[in-house]
This record gives C-alpha cells, structure tokens and sequence, in this order.
C-alpha cells in the first residue's frame, strides 16, 4: 500500500498524520469520556467533574485542549463570576459516528466490562449500535474490499 | 443521561471501560498506526519499522501491546533464528471500521494535513468513505436522535 510504504514522520502522509491526530484527539482517556458526556447533553464544568469523577485540574487542561481542537465551544452562561459551558461544535459532533464504532468494538470484544447500555434509535425506534459503511453501496465495510489509492 | 451520571471509575460504568478501553487500544499513535499498517497488509516486524519509520524497541512494545490485547496474533514463519509475523485477529479486523470512521473525520475537519488517500470500495467500484449508521434502519447515526438506557 502506498501510504504504508513511506515514513511516517515524512509530512507527505495524509492519512499517518490523520491517524495521528486522531490518536491524539480521542486517545486520551479523559478527552473520549468528555466527548462523551458532551454528548449526553452536560455542558457545565461542575457536571462533568462530579459525573466523571475526574479531578479539576485534569478537566480544566483536558476541556482547555477540546476547545483548542474545534470540539468543544467555551460559552459564558454567567456573569460575576464568569462561569463558562462547553458545547460540542460541529466537528465535535462530527465525532459521533467514530465513538460509537469505538464503543460497539468495545462491547463486542471486551464483553467482561460489563452491562451495556443499550442505545435507541429513535426515529426508527429500535435498539441500535454503530454499523461503518462504505457511503456510496452502503454496504459493511471490509478491510478486504477496499483499496486505499494515492490521488490523481 | 444514566452513564453520564456517575463516577467513572466506580467501576459499574461498562460504557466508561469500554471507552476508556478503546482509548487506550486506539489512543497511541503508534498503535493505530500499526494497525492500519496491518490493514495495508504488512506483517513482518522490518516492514513495519520500515513502512511507520518507528524505533524498533517503540514497534517491540507496541506489538506486544497488541498481542496482549486480543488484536495481532503473533506466527512463527521462520525457524533458527525463530522469525515471527503479525496478523490481525478478527477483534482486529473489527477495528477497520471505526478506523476508518476516524480517518473520515480526520479528512474532513483537519484537511491541511495534506492530500488524502482515496479509498476504493471494491465491490461497488467506488471511492467511498466511512459512514456510521444504524445496525436496524441504515439511516446515519446523529446524536439528536440516539437515547441512552439503561438495560432493563
């Protein structure tokens, strides 16, 4: 595959230093379980230390690096004193899809953590998980069915 | 949200492990890279030193790191000296496509990191990308539109 034949530190590795990014995006623990929460709806500093049980300094450095990468947005909702929430912004959202791939593999293949909370899909109603396919056939993308090709 | 309601590691909170499992698989750069070089069909430990340009006692960790959690599988395919290669296990296989949900988002909101890799999807014989969509309905998957509950 040609992207997997250069350096990866290269610069000319589109998808390495995606991939990189990424990592560095969601790789951290703390950052995913943000996300997360964000994505449960909570937006105050306040919430997210007491439902994550993560300590403030660690929240503070984590929520300062999410907005600093597009995903989350600080908003002042109070004035003396300032007090800000953290709303996802559309690349936060972005992230969605990706998260819940991460989780279905985490439920399929680590099955020993535990109950899993069932995920609803409401307007078809029904209980879902994440399914990655290909946007054009919508068919399961398979490592076997796909080439990756340098551009023209 | 239920999840998002209690301490992270109070240990009843499967989707937090999963999470937090699937940032510590994914969230070193090295090992995704690795696993998407293993995608690209590389097996032999020189190879990827090669293709990833990675320090070799980095790759020895990280293959370790892989084998441990369920995701390569380590073979024997030379003897005196003893040489091994690395496949992916189905578990690994499962990752392509939050992989490549990841990858997706990556291209979309970081497009300065340079030109893209296309991906062609054999079977319907078009460039394609990843998209997370509903196991039930196929439709794409939005936050606004996915409840949380707890199981029963």
């Amino acid at each position: 595959m040609p992207t997997g034949s250069q350096p990866v530190d290269s610069g000319s590795k589109p998808h390495a230093d995606g991939m990189a990014t990424a990592a560095h995006l969601l790789g951290d623990r703390w950052t995913m379980l943000i996300v997360r929460e964000c994505f449960y709806g909570t937006r105050r500093f306040g919430d997210m230390a007491r439902n994550l049980g993560i300590a403030r300094k660690v929240l503070t450095t984590r929520l300062k690096d999410l907005v600093a990468m597009g995903i989350l947005e600080r908003r002042l909702y109070h004035t003396e004193p300032d007090w800000y929430e953290y709303i996802l912004t559309p690349a936060g959202r972005d992230l969605y899809g990706a998260i819940l791939a991460l989780l279905h593999w985490a439920d399929v293949h680590h099955p020993e953590l535990g109950e899993h909370v069932r995920l609803h899909h409401m307007p078809c109603d029904h209980d879902t998980h994440a399914v990655v396919v290909c946007a054009h056939c919508r068919e399961e993308l398979d490592p076997r069915e796909v080439e990756a090709r340098l551009p023209r």
